[in-house]
């Protein structure tokens, strides 16, 4: 609510065009919304093109059901993360059009039907082929957040020429998000190439010494590369969330 | 391109088919295509608005001087961190426009006049006072890439009405970036009422469990809120380099 | 036995009020008895309202039941947290009034019918709804005691406006137990706000460098708040218990 | 401000005793102070008795001096902790009563003449003679918050009897402040013994795998005694302020 | 010794310059200085009363069985550790009088029929109940190796008392194991009343911040109780072949 | 005090020869003393050869000085470890006949004129020139404890020839210290080869990945040699107390 | 090579000064100096005897099988690791020559008929019969890569003497590969005997503070003997592939 | 060999049945077999070009001199490392042929005229010019091995343009040691474009969450390049005696 909002309202109470009850109620509200939280919080939801997302382990189908319900109400974006099969036959029960990404394990629906800007590409890589279902929670959250994305995967730095070979899509990204496990190199090549943002994503993939993806996020988060930051591992979700807010032309 | 189709291209060209330039353009790709990277580095560094970066711990007065006088020849931007009082003044007998940031630990010269854009502002915020240098190290470095920035420092979790405060500060700008020691929890905080990339920066701030930043770092990497990514901890001037690399609408 | 009962003791023996093997077996008691800790065991649980608690993770249901049953003899309170369906069951075949929380996986019985001073009331708070079991260990333990307890779940840093909402409960409580997980940041809030004891209890919650809930147990030893103390992670038994301590007019 | 007194002030905007810009100041000032965490905070510190603490590591004897000065106006209680003797100069310099523990590294000034109340004793228990210092923190800190305060060091588990000895001390408390280094079993002891809340302080006394403090810190989290919470590594004044606000009976 | 030496001797001994015997010492000598290990490795064995122990986990029942079979040859004593059921059903099948504990998960056979002395008593402590499998295998090694053994469970720090009232057992013992999980605490109270070797065994009894056992470890290498020492997280039978060692009059 | 001296003490109060204020007296002191700890304190003090270690790291010299004449009364052995020079020298003032050791950093004064048993040796070994002066303080903590104690220096495991060079000191030893840094090997091959109690003793020898000694002792724990106990990390002074215990025919 | 460089070599050739072959050669080794990853790829497999591996875990059976197809195509050697029985019989359903080694855990098919050079002998050496599947892994790797390989098992350091007995193998080896869990002593003995490279590889075998491996991993690379190199917890693979690179005559 | 065939085989000595010659052999067959040691070690050196190396940290200069006096002796080659002035000035003074290496913190002396084999070159990359002492370390020490040497230094993974400039070197060597620092991905890069092997050292440079090497240390473990293998943070020593033996055609 704005200085000017609440002058209005102001003077339509003086002038006796609401009552001073309603005035009240509108003033208690502001209670809480005159700190700014729900308001923001609100608004945020609609500038970033969805209300909630639905981390799914450890709630119940049904429970999922219910909220994703709740979420997609006037054909608002839905997006499920870490979903399983048993979630997305409770989700697909109650929502026709919800769509499962297996290898995301994600539940989307209500999908943008287009990009906002198709010339502010966000670009996901991922350097193994057992990163990919992270690389892949990155993509399906940076598209239903109504941006365009493009995926390059198994392009890890023992084999730089893959990576090379394309190149141009390097070079069109606005954003780059690259997820890698076991020793997390990729980020540093990447960054070392290109003058975009790079968010680094850190997956567990990997064993002994990997411990569970800790090796991969030193790694990123000590990258001799300018300009990488860096999310919790195997949060692909995260990344796609961020690359989409870094996407924006605000 | 394998030999056979490069030996049909050189037969062209000695045929006449194919004009001098056109080869050569051809040729000049495939190099750029393939070694690529020397280019590539040198656009990127032109784009970025400076060319590299000083890290001075380690490094000698002498040593800092002398790279200092290459970079900024031509009057490049010249940015030197973790820069001590005698690496500052060795630099100054040969830079005389350099500028000294005590609290940042900066060295500074050929500052562009002003920010490439004055409605795109990077908002710098710390915790805690000991946290500030940290902080500055970020704002310097965001400035001195060409971005306006303004700095909020002193908010912490522990007496939010400092914050709240100064939320128009909060809603102007277009990146965040939260510096915070201790148990890190800023950025979660702020990036609950933001829908801007917010980079969180752990400082090495704290004693006994805060592992010398680690805890914050952690904290940060763990946040609840979405949109948050994290740089290593006291690496302010990686936090400012990638908010710049966020800010710029490209 | 104070210097006083013992003299009292003494002459009784000497007029030959009591036989010289009375006073023996008394004063060899007093052997343990005079260290004070069978005595002060004994005490202690009759002024702490339960004499033990069964932690029924590796116990059979057989087991519990067992010392359930010893533990409730003539209405003495019961409580088994940890307990699963099966514990239940067994328990309940021998203690009809037996009560299971399926949430805090708590067995209790013999509650006392109301709080010894509803005046001072405890107020748990979970950050996620994914740490509601820890809180509702935590408050079923506090009210076992003899506590008023009043709960708020799902207020975590990164919305902070439902946290503002209710703090009215915030002010009214004389002990507060706050139970998240991720990067913890929750207690520190809350710290921040009130004046009276705060007791945080990191969750297991979070996945990749949430480490079982190291990174919130860190993140809550370093808050930034004064007044804060710390349990174990998960140990809402631990919270309920040292918030019931500290809740009484002793 | 209660709703009363908003109905208030608006009936006196509708009969035009405020003007329009009055109200709207008001109700703008309310922004802040409707969340109410500006006057949280500033009731907060009256009730707890003092205002702020100096942590005076990383600080400047002046920069400590300055700011002692500002808290300690009016005769309100001064406290600042890991204070060096060049702190303590610069702050004597400006406040003549100022005093220093050397042992506590505190210095004070204006503190309560006299406990709140004299039969709620706080006791400081320490382990070895090496954790004196983080214990005498935690007494001074007490005492300065307005509490009785007793102590009772060099009590370590390995020699027993010198605990027993003083149990008297024990059962006479309303906190225990257990202080203790390297293996850091003297609160799950002390728990044992009493029913009031013990708050465990680990050191970073000892060497080899006491990692700093670390060895005691998980010890004490996981007591098998009930009851007793933790603050952070050499965290003196953290448990003294936490043993305050447990020891009031608001 | 050279080789021109060894020709030497050998030159002296045809010419009769020394004794077949004389050459046969120096050549013996040489042979246990040298070689040595694989008699020292024999003798050890007849001396330490059992030739080899089975440790189970990970071996199918029928290596099991087999390896138990060799090892018991001759009635020399068989101990097996971490023995599963169907481990004990398998040896059973072949060693008739094979003996299962299952709360120790051992399998033995050929056990002495009495200690070698029973003056010299093991004592095994366990400070909770989850602590004896551990226990009862330290019990168990140092049984079947000729000791002694007396039994003192659930003895732990948060109930003094218990351990007071069976302090004979303590004071009898000439060696005594101490087994504890959590905090890790009893080893340091023990090893402060006895002037006997005191090993300390951590369990992985706990959850939270005991990570299986790191905490009690920790505590225990850093007892403040002086002539404790300490093996591997739940090595019952390291403990109690240690004790044996220690127990024997050499 | 036995039940006997008991039933006696009662029958002489009965019978007046002694007064009621006498008994009480005796019964109260009894208090602390039924408990035992007071008397076992003592005469474990006495049996052990010498009552109290002074820890000088973190004290000062007049502070050493001062205990070490409190406890050298009467030619009590006296032990101080970690001393530095200024240590020896404010002790050597006050107590002529006081012992520097340089190397192991120990003062020492009283030690017995020989070893309580000169067949019951005590063998300090260590694998690196390095690891010395921790061995050092084991062989002085053992011979001021009473016993005869041999050393054999540097014989690290990458040249075992050293140590079987000197096998017949293995052989002859009751009790072995094993001090090394780096990987921590020595304890288990020198285990694997002798029947008689093996004490490993981690030093912070090292660098890189050796963690200040958390290598080596993790390796130790892990031995695959039975019967090898371990100490805290340079903890020389330990492992002689512990092997001077073992060592003990009681 | 610059543009203007480029354009006078194409002249050179138009103009004839130059042959197309010679043209040709500069710009082949061109591609070769750039982009030359995929050609240097190309180059490698050939020259390193198999194109690429496949590690099974995580890929169905299904995955494998046609991996294995394209990879075995043309009698090239195909090595699959971490396989299980299901991956094998999908492999062995398509390449009838398929072979299974259920120790090792490998699929392999087309192994050179017999090693590059009988001279050049690898050997595989274990500690504990435990280490023997990864010492498997190694085995075969190696023996793939087209070297005679031999394996020496169970000869772990608490008893010397199956080493010693079998040195003939350790001095005739031109590289070795020791495998051991626990505290991983044994690569520091193997490398103080010999003069090869020795490659230790970590094993997970092990309990309580073998923490998966990493004891024996830090062991490893603290180890006091020189020339040893390490490779990640459990990676036979990479050991035997790492050796197999020493052990060519390039 | 038993002592009766020892008899027996002297008897038939004595009596001329076998000659001295061959009783000679097979007790010489038996001191390599048994002792073997010894004489192993002293081939060892011999074989290696070096005897021993000295590791001057925690060594007085006197003894440092005092150990290369002896070790350089007969012109044998000469190492020490981690070497500071006064150690080099002490040895120049007995030495004086010795040369310091400042940057590798080198002594040397007696180096061989000339490599072994000029064709078999062992290079050595550094990824930053922070990392160039360590490298510098294991370049010395491959040289006064005997082998011939080249280096690369500040060819890190975010600008590989300068990596790629040098490939020729790079496929020239026939050992490479790759040094870096911070995210460790240097070796990776290399492993993935070279068929030698390739040595990883992790160095200690960076800060915050580089733990002091142990980030770049983990992420060489983890490289998804085959074929590398890893050693000790810092130890360049370990990397270029490693070299050596790997580039030996033995």
């Amino acid at each position: 609510m704005t200085k000017t909002e609440l002058r209005v309202l102001l003077r339509d109470f003086r002038k006796g065009k609401i009552s001073e009850q309603s005035l009240l109620n509108t003033l208690s509200a502001l209670r809480f919304e005159s700190t700014g939280f729900a308001t923001i919080d609100h608004h945020r939801h609609l500038r970033q093109g969805f209300p909630e997302v639905i981390f799914c382990e450890g709630k119940t189908p049904a429970q999922v059901a219910d909220i994703a319900v709740k979420i997609s109400r006037g054909g608002r974006p839905l997006l499920a993360t870490r979903a399983g099969k048993s979630h997305y036959a409770a989700v697909k029960r109650k929502i026709r059009k919800a769509v499962y990404n297996s290898t995301a394990r994600t539940i989307t629906a209500n999908e943008p039907k287009k990009p906002r800007d198709r010339d502010r590409m966000i670009l996901v890589i991922s350097a193994g082929t057992s990163d990919i279902p992270v690389a892949a929670e990155a993509a399906v959250t940076a598209r239903i957040c109504g941006n365009r994305v493009e995926t390059l995967y198994d392009v890890g730095v023992a084999g730089l020429h893959r990576l090379i070979a394309k190149s141009d899509l390097l070079f069109e990204s606005k954003v780059i998000v690259v997820v890698a496990g076991m020793e997390g190199a990729l980020p540093s090549v990447v960054g070392g190439l290109v003058d975009v943002p790079v968010i680094a994503v850190p997956t567990s993939i990997g064993y002994g010494a990997s411990f569970g993806g800790v090796t991969a996020l030193l790694a990123m988060l000590n990258s001799c590369a300018s300009g990488i930051t860096v999310v919790n591992i195997d949060n692909g979700f995260g990344a796609g969330f961020a690359a989409s807010l870094m996407n924006k032309k605000v």
